[in-house]
């Protein structure tokens, strides 16, 4: 293939790929290769590029790419929305919109596994963690998950834990169908016996680990679950409780009501429907179980100063999750929407939130009401909140049909029943039109007439709301915009900085793409709208699906899965599925080599699968001979290997063929983990050259923001042979589903279609290519100060580098933590620390960055080396050096008292570029142990914050 | 009128209003007030609220009002542009629309009269700047003009006063319809003689002022315009260029053809149609005429440390703007779309522009070269850019119509004529539909064949275009969001702090009714689109203009002018006008208080009105015996009195309707200047309690953002009397329009209609009520620490109040300019200096801000107020204080060195809620003098910056 320099400066290609031809030229140059295609033929094995350039339409404008998504959004009608189960209408305050979900300080954020360059958004999670934690009466929030479904999964696997023994799980019959199947596939998998039961008959049997119970129920109606939730605690198992935040308003907490769980989605708390998602789902815990909580949680500790500070606790980094032993494989959650749901609450407050709840009730009920006196017509439930359930005997479709042509949309229960949910837009004209469906002409109740609460008395909500005084001092516009500006700017986001994560791909977020997302006709469209009203969505999807198989090489893909964990866990679940059918269920062996993301192995034990670790050779590559030993010894029961390519170590492996083709020659399937396809999308294909299955990072490779720690979309993508255990339709049964809706983040897919069709596949080989030069460039730049750990052949690396700290930190004391935070003084988000190889740092610039922001960076870490050197010769202690000191806030270096051996210049102003643009974090540096031995997981008392600067 | 507390906390009136009801409590009891009507009973005079509360339907949602807004969009068709006329399709680069026009950070900050909190928006009006002056090839250009048309206007103007003697000017008869008229309208009400000629014939006569010439011509045709300009030049007139930046790229520069003056439109720079505006037009002039340029320019400076620092040069400032012996009136300009624009160039560079220019020309070759070869069909002219004008005897209105159906807009120049524009999305594709109108089936030559350039050889571009380096250093989309985000920290906006700018009114713009703005429905509508493909633009509009008629009690509005000054023009025009067709041609004075605004004697003398000075009494009204005395001795010649209400001393004068009476008794005519409607709005109405005529401030009052100098709308309000002399259609000769379109700056209308539909009458009222309650709670909370120069009757202010700092300059030299400065250091930007008393502050917090916010304002005047008494107490000399060296850099603050009397902490943090939130500026206080000494009015050079800090 020959890359030729990119013709049109306008095209979206030119604008994504950081360096233009000059630079690039000046960029190979400097690693004394003549073009591109040099620097690919000596970078990547010409094995694995064979077959491997896809066929892709060519690329188009962005004004083109934008008018063909406009043409499928037209081809979505937006109806309004009272269908429910689980998915809600709600307004998002267009303040918020604008300030969270469509600014690019907020969505191209990392996850804030580096506090002090994290605030704002560490700040607007636990302010969604205090307001789950209050709603729900339960004292431990997390800072999101995947959604509803996926939560109720992580909550029997969190119950399975506690209980330790016991192998029975009770799922309530009323919960919404989308959750049963998720949870009890889920369940299924780790062997835990599911049934799914109508609890109201009360509990049977023992061996109970514990059980899930819905509300309200997915029909809309309330119980007291109090009498069951005491019976399950006297047979010593544990009560989870799905809910909805909105009934929370006027229900009591499930806390309150005994509750040891609670899990749920805050979609209506102003995320748009996103034909599915993404959605922050949640859960909260009793203190005892706090230890336990999958995914992150953002709690409170204190800075070198001595101020309060946040940061996520517990370790719940993706390269700690403690492989073989892992319990979950949450890494990615649902950051941006787990911050707009907050800021709804902030924005709303108690009493804000009270009224909308209470409006959507009278609704329901005034509705109630007027169908109580329609002839042939009953309702299901009396006690419900939004949801009215009715039976229409025989009548399920006219109704819905006649509705849907007045522009409204409810759900079919069963050709008899339908049901419908009020959600914040509802008005009472709607009610009317609603009505007039099962009876023509039927009088609805005014609000004063209305019948009183719906809600039986001992389940009203007794106990307060959303005490904390943030949700009650943002209350205006003015305010709420000055709120998000504030913590948006305490923190770096791709907006300001090359953030060089290796492993992470932190690549431009296309606007031309982003923007799509916010109209009406992809955002206001529910999951479950039948399929002529969703057509646009449907071939948007289908033709994205194409395009990610052609660029992968497999036969067919799934976006399904809302997160690279998720997707992982679908393709191995996929793997052990093809084998059970193929009578081999003893294969459930999993090898995994020791370099391997720690999500790898988690994800293999929630597929049942045993792990079986394969060393790792000196030169970062795969050992083929502890391989061999291994596969003699498991041979037959070997189910999977997962490898990463190019390897975590961020080089092109020579050999991946062979193993491939050695785990084939053993009866079992390759998985090839997508993290790092960014070094082989348009260049080569892994289902070409060796996998089974794999999944992507749409949120890496293919462009999605990071939205500070979600969402994500994990495509799975499959042979011909794995096409049938494909995830399903998560409304049938067995269908093997692994997310609430079909298409999973649906709502975030118009992003990587807007890349794919902006690209084509000269383009995707082009940001590739890019993407090595930029990785090798910074590798050639740093390898005087610092050792590359690992090169290939050619003495190149792939898409990223590995810094080794290790032997400086021998005569230095400066680790590679040290350094992460002194990059922060100038400007720069550190690199991934310690993994994959602890004292290290990996860095991956991607595609996108400019040779001058290249050049800041090695010029960067080459002063950083020289404060290193300082303390090597002896100049300065460790202790008393800059490194160890850093960061710095403003206040830190415009502090009175100067007590330090540099000066406040060398700490804040290091390089003579800093004083054009200056990034000064909002703490110091952050104490990690502390939080952990004092675990705080709600906001703090604002007096927390008076006492900063008092002494 | 009983104003209930807001019931609705979801309602925009909730979220527009800062205070929420306990702190509206909290501030009346500091007044001592038991409710807001008691306020309003106080402090507004009973005469004038008599009749004045509007009528308007009841205020909609957020939601609903989108939801209209939609329905409205809905109704104007898309068409592909191909209409022309000054009006071309462009591509908004996606980054740019989200990252300037959609961002709170540029739209929401004010004109940068305060440098030092406005570096980032003056380094993007400087790119304007610079942009204009190397593309058109004259050295000095200023920072945007309202539009073509009405720059065409000022060119006149400039050249008449340049010339002082001669009287006649002449236009171009090639230049577009609504340029003549505009044009035309203004140069006679100047006086000046006129007259429209086909100039290709040479020059004839004498007596000359200048020549304003096409370049290209309305019809798309090219001259070289060298003889001409040399000719007009040998008789001693001047040469002012029409033209259009993208035809530069291959056309040779204005300057290089000799031209004195160039102006023309930026539009076609990525800023959408918008039915007709906002967009930035330029202007630019030789060396010799830079003193005489209207307008604001940002020139270069130094600030106290001696770096550079950009600044407004030549004291344009609307309170400068020399009364009587004003020359223009012009102060808001267009900013926001000036930046919009020069990010384009930036973004594109020079090799990108003239790549776009290169492939307009080819499509536009390639269309004429097919239809050359059609019987009956003939092109006008040979030479041309982009506009290919075509005879087709009698078809004209077939071809439109065959070409609209088929989804184009092209223009109709008569009956047997048509003229086709290529824009920047046109396509090949295109080109073929667009050919097939004229004759069926007709063959396009493809790129390859296309003939070669129709510009005529000799005045091909030889001149270089944008050299300077910012148009080669920001290609990739991530350079230009991180561009745009490093600019617009420097700046402080509303997105961060109140701006309490007296007369000025910074208050919430809805993000509900920002939103639409962008959406295609509005965003994409050529301003002469026939009015079946407009309907909702012009029912929007026709609606809007009646909300605005009631609210201010006139007979009718009219939206066209787009700013307030061209409001006032448009009514002192019209007050003229109904003069002379009442035989009063005599009628020429028009009386204005000492204290008006400085635009007001500015727009009277371009309207060829004498100015008369009526003294202001010691409490601020209008001094009646002075007026006495003036009607006394002009009475016959009055034409009008121009007041203020309240007075710009921030006073509800009792006297205003007895002055209203006596103008009237002697024939005059009362215009009321709007500036203030803040005041009244809801509560009582000008055209009731004694206007002819007002102009409103869209900007101010009705929540168009101020978009840091631009864009605003000045709708001009007319009695029943005067409407036959409100402005016309610019495409008509002798209508009377004022701007190059019917409706204007239509384009931001939304947000207005948004606000009204959103606020309704009683929002109206409650908004006014708690403007005057901020007003009088700031006046109270600082009336201990500073004298409040002007109350009413019960010691009440209106909505403003001011702040008197001269008996303390005289005590200490701290001047007000100095507290202006050091308000930056606590994060605020700086109150209206010196206006409308010199040595004074005027402070408007309006309704929009919160309790918190007002305290944090109160808390900083009172610290600087006691930092002024530590110098009166000669605690510390006034060299030495804190005040005189305000604002600080973070880099000051972290100087290595510290030779100040003070702390840092004092300089940086003087109160403790700033360690919460602080701003630093991005220079220390600028040297206005040093930079109008040496002007310098486009970029530098990236050297200059470099010198910084290496001493």
């Amino acid at each position: 293939m020959t890359l030729s320099p990119i013709q049109d400066p306008a095209s979206y290609l030119a604008r994504h790929i950081g360096p233009d031809q000059p630079e690039t030229e000046k960029m190979l140059s400097a690693l004394g290769y003549k073009d591109l295609d040099s620097l690919l033929d000596a970078a990547v094995p010409a094995g694995i590029r064979e077959n491997g350039i896809p066929h892709l339409a060519p690329a188009l404008s962005e004004a083109d790419a934008q008018q063909r998504l406009r043409a499928y959004a037209d081809r979505n009608k937006v109806l309004r929305s009272y269908y429910g189960q689980g998915y809600y209408d709600t307004i998002t305050p267009p303040v918020i919109r604008r300030g969270i979900l469509e600014n690019p300080a907020w969505y191209t954020a990392y996850t804030p596994y580096q506090p002090e360059i994290s605030q704002g958004r560490l700040e607007a999670l636990l302010n969604f963690q205090t307001m789950v934690s209050e709603l729900t009466g339960l004292p431990i929030a997390n800072a999101s998950l995947l959604d509803e479904a996926s939560a109720t999964a992580e909550a029997v696997g969190l119950m399975s834990r506690a209980k330790r023994k016991g192998r029975r799980v009770l799922l309530d019959s009323r919960l919404h169908p989308q959750v049963l199947n998720v949870a009890t596939k889920r369940a299924q998998a780790l062997e835990l016996e599911v049934v799914t039961e109508d609890l109201s008959a009360g509990l049977v049997g023992e061996d109970l680990i514990g059980v899930v119970l819905a509300y309200p129920g997915t029909e809309g109606d309330i119980q007291d679950l109090r009498p069951i939730i005491d019976a399950v605690h006297e047979r010593g198992g544990l009560a989870t409780v799905v809910t909805d935040l909105l009934a929370l308003q006027l229900l009591e907490s499930p806390g309150a009501l005994g509750a040891d769980i609670s899990v749920g989605s805050s979609q209506r708390f102003g995320v748009p429907l996103f034909f599915g998602g993404p959605h922050a789902a949640f859960m909260s815990v009793t203190e005892q179980l706090k230890r336990q909580l999958p995914g992150r949680l953002v709690g409170v500790s204190v800075d070198a100063e001595g101020n309060p500070a946040y940061r996520l606790a517990l370790q719940t980094r993706e390269q700690h999750i403690r492989r073989e032993r892992a319990t979950s494989n949450i890494c990615t959650a649902q950051a941006l929407l787990a911050v707009t749901a907050s800021m709804y609450a902030v924005y709303h407050g108690p009493s804000g939130l009270k009224a909308i709840a209470k409006r959507v009730h009278d609704l329901a009920a005034s509705f109630a009401q007027a169908l109580e006196t329609v002839p042939g017509v009953s309702l299901r439930h009396d006690s419900f909140f939004d949801t009215v359930t009715v039976n229409v005997p025989g009548r399920a479709e006219e109704i819905r049909a006649t509705l849907a042509q007045a522009g409204y949309l409810i759900r079919i229960i069963d050709a008899d029943t339908v049901s419908v949910s009020f959600g914040e837009s509802a008005t009472w004209g709607d009610v009317s039109v609603l009505a007039d469906a099962f009876a023509s002409g039927l009088v609805v109740p005014t609000p004063s007439s209305a019948t009183s609460s719906r809600i039986p008395e001992n389940i009203q909500r007794s106990t307060p709301t959303l005490e904390h005084p943030i949700f009650s001092s943002v209350h205006s516009e003015t305010q709420m915009l000055r709120y998000m500006r504030l913590l948006s700017d305490k923190d770096l986001a791709l907006d300001r900085t090359m953030i060089p994560l290796g492993s992470c791909t932190m690549k431009l977020n296309p606007t031309a793409g982003m923007e799509p997302i916010s109209w009406p006709g992809f955002a206001d469209i529910h999951p479950y709208a039948p399929e002529e009203y969703t057509q646009g969505w449907r071939e948007l999807i289908v033709e994205l699906e194409g395009w990610l198989a052609e660029v992968t090489g497999y036969a067919k893909v799934s976006v399904q899965p809302n997160s690279g964990a998720q997707g992982e866990l679908a393709g191995l679940l996929a793997i052990r599925a093809y084998h059970v059918a193929n009578g081999d269920s003893q294969r459930d062996i999993c090898i995994i080599p020791q370099s391997a993301h720690g999500t790898n192995a988690a994800s293999a034990a929630l597929a049942h699968l045993r792990v079986v670790v394969v060393a790792t050779a000196a030169d970062g590559s795969i050992d083929l001979d502890d391989l061999e030993a291994k596969l003699a010894k498991h041979g037959d029961q070997v189910a999977a290997a997962m490898i990463t390519y190019p390897s975590t170590h961020g080089v092109f492996e020579d050999t991946v063929q062979t193993v491939c083709r050695r785990i084939h020659e053993v009866g079992g399937q390759v998985y090839i983990d997508g993290a790092n396809l960014n070094a082989l999308a348009g260049l080569a294909r892994p289902g070409v050259f060796g996998g089974d299955v794999s999944h992507l990072n749409l949120h890496k490779t293919f462009t999605i923001p990071h939205g500070g720690g979600g969402p994500g979309v994990g495509p799975v993508c499959v042979a011909e042979h794995l096409i049938p255990f494909l995830p399903g339709d998560p409304n049938q049964a067995n269908s093997g589903a692994i997310s609430a809706t079909q298409f999973g983040s649906a709502g975030v897919l118009p992003i990587t279609w807007a890349y794919l069709a902006m690209t084509g596949a000269e383009g995707l080989a082009q940001a590739t290519a890019h993407a090595i030069l930029g990785a090798n460039y910074l590798a050639h730049g740093l390898k005087d100060s610092f050792p590359i750990l690992y090169t290939g052949a050619q003495g190149l690396v792939a898409h990223e580098c590995i810094v080794d700290l290790r032997e400086l930190t021998k005569q230095s004391e400066v680790t590679a933590a040290d350094v992460a935070k002194r990059l922060i003084d100038f400007g720069f988000h550190a690199p991934t620390l310690a993994f994959p190889v602890a004292g290290t740092l990996m860095v991956e610039p991607t595609e996108s960055e400019d040779l001058a922001e290249l050049d800041r960076f090695i010029e960067a870490m080459r002063t950083i080396r020289k404060e290193i050197q300082d303390i090597i010769d002896g100049a300065v202690a460790y202790e008393e050096s800059v490194i160890h000191h850093a960061p710095f806030t403003a206040a830190a270096i415009g502090a009175d008292e100067w007590n330090y051996s540099f000066s406040r210049q060398e700490a804040a102003w290091p390089v003579p570029g800093l004083y054009r643009a200056k990034y000064f974090p909002a703490v110091r540096r952050i104490d990690e142990a502390y939080g952990d031995r004092n675990l705080v997981c709600s906001c703090p008392p604002p007096e927390a914050f008076e006492l900063d600067h008092q002494d």
